[in-house]
């Protein structure tokens, strides 16, 4: 649920497809979260993820997975899929991206993790950026803690706190 | 302590400066390094942190941090420093990396994670090769958790194992 803000805040969403399978996943994002908590009005979802079976092909799990984030994505919102084929930033071009977005009154910021297997063609041509944390490939597990301590260090960045060094 | 092998095998060891400060760290390393045991002697190393103090300036921390790492390194070991200014790979990339250097009978790989304000110029020098997992900037702490995970990713692209979807 949002809280009640006076000033405008900019909400940011982290849409995830399917559970945490390990707990030190679990754990580290929960560190992040708690000090993203300080700095951002901060939403994270977790999404069905299809299970891979003999009568099932990876075009119909992505499908299914994609479609219902499509039905959870509002026409106003600024959706980022993380993606391999996408934009490489540096964490500080990183903090500038979403303080653009904030200073240009965006009001809701939607980042996309998806399955093993990817978006479906639909929800491509529905983000408007995608963004690539890595040449190197992660885990879909992995890419949450990632990307939470990335967010974490981004808004450090925008409000010029020093990082703390652990 | 390294175990007897009949065959000739390369050793791959892991340099970190300071303990690991989270124990989702610990558990999601120690996760990959049993995973890593069916493929590879692998040895974690690791060596004392100097704490930032009004006495010292980070110079001094990177002296006496990367000091007793050269030590430690001897004089035919194959030396990667994880660094910022280091070379992008790909997953595959780098698995080819690792392969070809198991190939030419390297005897021993040392991957070095450095501390908060990184290696000294002595250590630079010493190095045999740089490699940056990201253009993003991530803790000293995270590295070792994202290295780890790499490093299992390229046995498994080296053995031709499909990857648990994880």
């Amino acid at each position: 649920m949002w809280r009640k803000y006076t000033i405008n805040v900019m909400k940011l969403s982290i849409f995830i497809t399917g559970k945490n399978n390990f707990e030190f996943i679990s754990d580290g994002m929960k560190l992040y979260e708690e000090r993203l908590k300080h700095f951002v009005v901060l939403n994270i979802r977790y999404f069905p993820e299809q299970k891979y079976t003999a009568s099932t092909n990876t075009n119909q799990i992505k499908e299914k997975e994609s479609t219902v984030i499509m039905k959870a994505i509002d026409s106003s919102d600024y959706v980022v899929l993380l993606d391999e084929k996408g934009k490489e930033y540096s964490s500080k071009s990183f903090a500038t991206f979403i303080d653009k977005k904030q200073q240009a009154g965006s009001k809701h910021l939607v980042f996309v993790i998806g399955g093993a297997y990817g978006f479906s063609d639909e929800l491509y041509k529905r983000a408007n950026e995608m963004l690539s944390l890595s040449k190197m490939t992660f885990t879909h597990q992995m890419v949450r803690l990632f990307f939470l301590e990335q967010l974490y260090r981004a808004f450090t960045i925008i409000k010029g706190i020093p990082y703390h060094h652990d």
